[in-house]
């Protein structure tokens, strides 16, 4: 993974699925290869992978994975069959899909096996710390009470930030961290990165947008002046 | 959904994802359509829903659905998305993935709205009358114990499925009734219907097949036969 | 369990451990037997099970049980542990921890055969007649929504009950229905029972009240009275 | 918490219940006050706290605490509850109740708050080293397919239990570490303390033992005995 990064989670919203899911997974590959210097994610819903996969260049992430491997897993995405579907990567325990320590330990181990790259989120400076231990390439920190709001926890808990750097640094000198929870603007891209970490990741910002076009371009490029700082 | 029914689960099996599972669902579309009379269902998992369902006419039924509407549900897929991505039904409560009785209730009702089927699974007779109360379109009894055994229901415990006819028709004349579990060969399917069902729900027995075209084949007209009796 | 029923559930508020808990069941025992003809049911939390059981001579029922035998399970309560503390039944699945359709059907089986009784709350009508099917000793019928409002579900929404009585009906004679959420006051209750079910189960109206003999003694004497009828 | 430590995990053994858990609870209580210098903790289930606090003076530990302050949680354990109680610490994340990471982090912070002790278990070392983070007070590792064996972790995998006590020092120096899983006999403690840790949970040795108090004993000495080199 490159920085700085732009991980955009579509989450289930409406735009996260079909004909407007693909419009905006290749915006996001457009937006990165006129930039270049920016690490733009895509993270859809398992029923889009396929069809976007084709169609972008950027890396592709799922938004979950299960801890199994191939066999009788009715309903359930084992991680190893994400990995021959064509992913890059994988987001695991979003404040909406919280998982237990052992399985985020196993799941980042076997990813790592595999060749995929983890992005591990934390709603705690303190829980942030304990993903970093486990090293997984990126993680980030998102307070569960801003997501959603459009209030960004760089404008409101800068602390909450700084803090989680200071306490992952003591533990890892080389996971990627990522400030999440409320962004909502190239601001508060900006202000994420001057806070010490290395991008963002972002939702409801993006998927929700009436241009999302925009949105991505202002995010990416305020990220790209901001991290040369 | 028609009578009688050859539901195919998929699992997470490594034929269920990619060219293996769009080559069984193609072989089970192509044995319906030759047979006409019959019922076949695939149900393969998220990833590979939009690809069969471009390639098949033949009903795909998702694994599972989560009881959400479109929203900030990262990594869970809310029944109203499958939906527009454009499955006939789903497949819920397998014993590989037991759900909560609200959230049945919830999910068939919610189905019903939705114009999508529902074949929910249960354990027991007792779970099956449960479930029957709640007016899905068809229900599975598979005891657990027997499930990716190659022995069969049929054949093991035929009690369990006179047992299941009798209460489940206690409460609810309309619910179509399949048996599932070890379900391995032909006769296995015709021992089904003749005990009362209207089908069955198989796994292993054809995704682990050397040659999935003859076992879907044999079990179909097994069925077929069965069912005129 | 004889009728009319007042099903306190003292969930874990502050009054549901240590001397209040107490005070509250002997309270609850001193009503029930000068009333004689009302069985009022006391539902403490696990850690007070013991010393309320040696103070009391009305019916003790466990807030939860889990679906296991004595064993390697750390941390959980299994239903045949419960037996031998000497509750007399148990309550399942209650809206603030839901369990799956199936552990529903093995808890009430297990019960049975234990000699324990059970009383299990379903959200909506429809739930509540699959729950009849299963024969529980007791069922109680709760929008998730009242629980706790001060709002009784008797009041608010009166055709919740009667629909619920109508839907059990068909499917079972014999098993107790009572209504839950909301439930407030003296009047409530006799609504509860004038709407067709057997008691109420009730909550925070007894366990935060200023005077909660005086809450329960109204409320037996109301369901008292209105049983008659 | 002091050291050496032989933390007894009762589970729900049939012995775990009633007049057979008070025996082996006063039992450790005699052990640890003759040998003076060990931490003796017994970890009983809910129901048998309170009888049990009332009977020993060594610290009493419940097997798991809900994530919940006091209020509306019908059949969960908050812990706010349990320190009235009068447990002096909490058993957490054990593997037969494995817990979200948020979950670790919100309820050892809790229980400091409190004063409640917590100790945490992990099973690998990688899980361990993420415990440590958290400044729980101890954490023990277990790796799960040991847990009653009767095949100690520190003969079988003695490499487990020094890589944990490496990679958990990196990043916290006075987090107790014990040894779990399969602790069968004194030697075994013996062993588990050469290798680096301040004690062991044990469970099933003891509460499986014709004689407990030999075993308790035992294993009492070979810890004091251990810790001395």
């Amino acid at each position: 993974m490159r920085v700085p990064v732009l991980a955009i989670n579509f989450k289930t919203y409406p735009s996260a699925f079909g004909d407007k899911a693909l419009a905006i997974a290749k915006t996001a590959d457009k937006v990165a290869k006129e930039l270049g210097n920016i690490e733009i994610i895509v993270i859809p819903p398992f029923t889009e992978l396929r069809r976007i996969l084709e169609a972008v260049e950027i890396p592709v992430f799922a938004q979950h994975a299960d801890p199994y491997d191939y066999g009788a897993h009715t309903g359930w995405m084992p991680i190893t069959a994400l990995k021959d579907v064509g992913v890059k990567g994988v987001l695991l325990n979003h404040s909406e899909h919280r998982i237990r320590l052992d399985e985020i330990v196993h799941l980042v181990q076997k990813a790592r096996e595999l060749g995929l790259e983890t992005l591990v989120c934390a709603d705690t400076p303190q829980a942030a710390a304990a993903v970093a231990t486990v090293n997984p390439v990126a993680l980030a920190v998102e307070p569960p009470e801003l997501i959603g709001t459009g209030v960004a926890v760089s404008k409101a808990k800068p602390e909450v930030i700084t803090r989680t750097v200071e306490l992952v640094r003591k533990v890892n000198s080389e996971v990627i961290i990522l400030t999440g929870a409320g962004i909502s603007s190239a601001e508060d891209v900006a202000k994420a990165i001057e806070l010490g970490t290395a991008g963002v990741l972002v939702a409801s910002a993006i998927m929700k947008a009436k241009d999302p076009e925009k949105v991505i371009r202002e995010m990416a490029e305020a990220a790209v002046k901001a991290i040369k700082k």
